[in-house]
Parts: C-alpha cells; structure tokens; sequence
C-alpha cells in the first residue's frame, strides 16, 4: 500500500497534476490518474484510514514478515494497490512509465533490501515498448524477480510482433511476467442488480483470453524461455481453456495461423502458471494441468485471502491431493519461477 | 441453412434493400444485413456452394432424418446460419425482427410440420422488449419449443428490469431461452496469429457472463420456472463458474445486492444448462456441477462436429461416466427440457 502522495512528492515536477493523486469530488476522496476517477472512496477519511488500516503489513516489511511467520508463509509475490488500479489506465505513455517508475523504486527501497522473501512485482506499463524494455532492464538491476503487466491491452494486443523485444528481454533476464485479473480494462463492467458476482467472473476473463493469445499466436513457442503468470484469477478454468485451445487448433486447422510445433496447451504446461487461492475445482482438474502450473497465494492482506488461516484453508482444500503435488503448488514451482531460497524444502 | 434469397424475397418491401443479403464486395460474397458486412466468402460461388453442401441435412427434413438415424440421433434442437450471423448485428430494432420473423417461419414450414424431432430454435432478437415478447408469443403457437436469444446485449445487459416481461413470458410458456456461444458480440475480436486459437476461448466468454448475469442478479431466483441454456460454449469453465460465482457472493458480501436466498451456483443448476460436443473436463467435472445441467449435442452438420461418429465419440468420451449420468446427459435432460417424446428412454 503505497502512501497516498507517493506520485505527489515524487513524479516529475512536470508530470505531478496529472499523476495519481486523491482528490475531493463531491466530497467524496477519489483516486484520480489525468482526468479521470479511477476508485471512490466513501470519504477522504476513508481513504486515509484504508492506508492505515493496512499500515501494519502493507508497507512495514518488519510487520510484513511477523504477519507471514504467523501464517507459516515463507514468500511472496508482491502486487501494489495505487498502482495497481490506475497505473494502466493512464492514456500518456510518458505519464504511464513515470508514474510506474515511482512505484518500482518505492516498493524497492521499502522490501527488496528488507529481505529477499519479498519479491515484488515491478509494473511495468507497455504502450512504449522501448520504455517498457528499458524499465524492465532497469528494475532486473534493482532486484526485481517479477514484473506485472496489463492482462488486457486492447489497442495491441499480444499476438502484436511489436512485443518481441519484450518477450526477449524477459526471457534473457529471467524475470516471470504476471498479468494480473483486473487489470488494463475496466474491473466493474457490470453494474446494478448482481455486479460484484458479474465482475468476479467477468474480470477472469481477462487471464483466460491472455493465455490463448500467449499459447494460440506462437509467443511461447517462438521463446521458450519465456515464463507467464496469470494472477489472482483461480485456477478452476484452466484446464478447460487447454482444453479449449487444443480442439481449436485441430478442429479449426483450416484457418490456424501459425502452425506450431507443439499443442498450444503444451506450451502452457511448460512455460505458464496461474495462481489461486482457494479452488476446489482447479485440484481435481490436475489430471488435465499437472502441478507444475498451479501457483497458490494467500491474496494477503486482503480481507477474501487467506491469511492468517492459511494452512487451514491449504489443509482443507488439498485433503485429497498427493502430498507431493501439494508441496509443488504451495512452495517449489514458486519457489524456482520467482527464485526464492528456501529454507527447507 | 437458408435459402440466400430468403429475406430479399420475404421480407416486407420496405426493408428488403437492408434486410440479410449476399452482395459482391471486390468480387467476393458477402453476407450483409444495413451497411455492415457480415461474412466474406472466398469467391460469390462459394457462397451458392456452400448453400448446397449443406443442403442435404441443412434445408431437406427427410435428408436431415436420415443423417439423424445414422447416427444414432433421435432428436435435435436446431440453429439458423445466415440468421445466427447477421440477425442479432441489426441496429434497426424493426428490421431486427422482421428478419426473425422471416427466418421463423421459414423454419416452422420446413421443420416443425415435418417431424417432432425437430426443435429449431426461434431467433428472438431484445432491442424491443414488448416485440421480443410478441415474437416469442407468435412462435410458441406456431409450435416453436425453445428460443435463441444474443449470448450478449452490450446495450442493456441481462440484469436489467426491462426483460422481467420476456422473463415471464418465457416462463409461462415453458419455452427454454438459449445463448449461442459467438452471438450479440464480434465471433472473431482477435486478428493475426492465433486468431483462430484465442477467438474460440474468448467467444465462450459470453456464455460464461451470461450465467453470471443470470444467476447473480436474481433473474433465475425471481423467474423459478425459467430455464436457460448455453450453447456450443464447451462445458469444462461450468464448475468454475458456479464456484467462483458462489466465492464472489460469500467473499465479496459487503458488495453483493440483491442478496438470494440460495447461492447463485444453486439457481443455475435447478435452472440452466449447457451444451457440449466434445469436452471431457466438463465429464470429469460432474462432482462439482451435477449431470442435469449438461446436455450433449452433435453440433451437425457442422464439420467440426461429431456426425456421423457421434456414437463412438460418446462411447469414447463416456467411459469413465455412470451410465445414469450418461443417459441424463446424451437424452433424458434434453427431452425433458424441450419436450421431446422418446420411443424409450
């Protein structure tokens, strides 16, 4: 949780008006990118008393890790909050980069020296890719182990030949690139009668299409290096769209452009996870994944995560699952993706 | 597949010059319905063409039985062609459902008289709620046992009040209201590589949102006697659906309005269903989703279908499935839900 004037006090002096701010809009406190209203907060106090309300792990790498040991979680993938909801909305490329610039240094300076079980993912914006490319070198020279990019980008997407130097430097860097559910388009397209049930399964959405433009384009295959992630997004679906994939790609054949050596389900096993917290469905779907692309994360320190019943909750959900496909999803294939060292196992 | 004159020879004079049409576009044909071409055919004769390697089944009811009994088929619900791709793209509301209306009627004469076994759907288009509801009156005397609505309506999306009448209309006919994967939404939003890959997981999207409009916005709770299908999406995303729909209500409460008296996963199992070829995840996922919301469908006489092996494929596909869920699922649900009368089952 990045304090609330981090792009106030550290943007450009230029680029400070137009950058993530909160501002009163009908006396309502509003998180605002440009001219537009990204989040409303019921009250400015309100905004203020949500950063404190998740001081205490948020943005306090000492009470971070004392919140961790009392869950019995060595690790974890970092997302921001700020950042995350407005940085990809921002339609200036310069202001966009910028803005995720500030919030890579903050989340370095505050946990990559803190300790290295904190791995945040650095944000990086890709409507310049030569500024994506060289903010993406820069954060690999600051520690960064993973970077977060739109899962959505609809002016280009990502079967656009313009990302391969993206893709290269990823992959030459070694940094996973996760694409977060939610992000790069609009996270509550529904509104009225049942909008939070809507979104919830609208805004997976969002992964799903991800991995059929990574596997179905030829990206994965064209860098085998290449390590993908699609974030908070359950996993339930996931051996559906291999699935999916697959039967179109030999159903379809007379228009499947490009021919690929593999399935395209195949270059996902291989080079593709996704993360979840709490789903029945994708553990007894691993006969159709296997369990090297299953990720879990306690979504902590959100009030739906887990923590701190974690390994309740893990006990639960995996009771029928082989001990050694469980110590793969809930520690090792994080642990070698994003290069934690651990401890023990 | 209907005739390629049939609205420029039916439809009423006035809206012939921007009802569906196959016009030479750079010596290509071209299905177009207002100024907005639809589809390209490769060449004008492959638009007459393919007209006729359908026709056998596709517009001839004594062929088409015969297609049914060799495979093993007793009864089907059927869909437009040229329908299914231009009706739901019409802006005109008026010329929306008078090009319904042609196509109706067109398969009311041909199929309806013909054999009970046929069940065509009626193309029910929404910009007009008060037509829609005449439209689906008029098609329930002439016989019509289930309708087919867009899978999506960007305009007015499903959890708007404007449909309570079709809602209750539909219910007090007992006519099912089904969603075409592919309808109300661009079938092919992805271009260049992989196009055909991503295109076939993101159409299936709208099916998915729609059961989250549905069940999440109370439509299903307050219509108890509405049944819903969705159609060709694949059924393997279904268990994940009714979980993550269920996790968003209990996860996200303070959110949720209305609140339901059961979970939203619950009204879509009393209540809807989806249609499947070729998906063994949907089989496998039977725990979660219960066997009396899939129903198997041959998808002839398309070429990716599985006529005239539709046997072998279900012997294939079924072998790890109790063979009362199988029975459920190939016959006795769709019977049941479009009053088919079967010589035994």
């Amino acid at each position: 949780m990045e304090p609330l004037d981090l792009w106030t006090t550290h943007l450009p002096a230029h680029l400070r008006a137009h950058g993530p701010r909160i501002e009163p809009r009908d006396g309502v406190g509003c998180l605002m990118v440009e001219d537009t209203v990204v989040r409303r907060f019921s009250s400015l106090a309100k905004a203020g008393a949500q950063a404190k309300t998740f001081a205490q792990g948020a943005s306090d790498p000492e009470g971070r890790l004392r919140d961790l040991d009392a869950d019995g979680v060595w690790g974890e993938v970092m997302y921001p909050n700020l950042a995350f909801f407005c940085c990809f909305h921002i339609r200036s490329p310069e202001l966009q980069i910028a803005t995720a610039r500030v919030y890579n240094d903050w989340a370095a300076d505050l946990f990559i020296g803190a300790s290295e079980r904190f791995a945040p993912a650095a944000v990086i914006p890709v409507l310049d890719v030569a500024a994506s490319l060289a903010e993406l070198e820069r954060v690999a020279r600051r520690g960064f182990r993973a970077a977060l990019l739109p899962a959505h980008i609809d002016t280009r997407p990502y079967n656009d030949a313009a990302y391969d130097p993206l893709w290269t430097a990823a992959q030459d860097l070694g940094i996973p690139l996760t694409f977060h559910a939610g992000t790069g388009r609009s996270q509550t397209p529904a509104h009225g009668p049942g909008g939070a049930v809507i979104n919830y399964v609208v805004t997976v959405g969002g992964p799903m299409e991800t991995v059929a433009y990574l596997c179905g384009s030829g990206v994965l295959a064209r860098f085998p290096g290449l390590r993908v992630v699609m974030v908070e997004c359950g996993s339930g679906w996931l051996a559906w769209v291999l699935h999916a994939m697959d039967d179109a790609y030999r159903e379809h054949h007379m228009f499947v452009r490009p021919k690929l050596e593999l399935l395209p389900s195949e270059y996902f096993r291989r080079q593709g996870a996704v993360t979840f917290q709490h789903d029945p469905v994708g553990l007894a779907n691993i006969p159709f994944t296997g369990d090297r692309c299953l990720l879990w994360g306690s979504d902590y320190p959100h009030p739906e995560g887990t923590w701190p019943n974690s390994q309740e909750v893990l006990a639960r959900q995996f009771a029928g699952v082989a001990a050694e496909a469980m110590e793969r999803i809930v520690c090792r294939n994080a642990a070698e993706l994003y290069r934690f060292r651990l401890p023990t196992c």
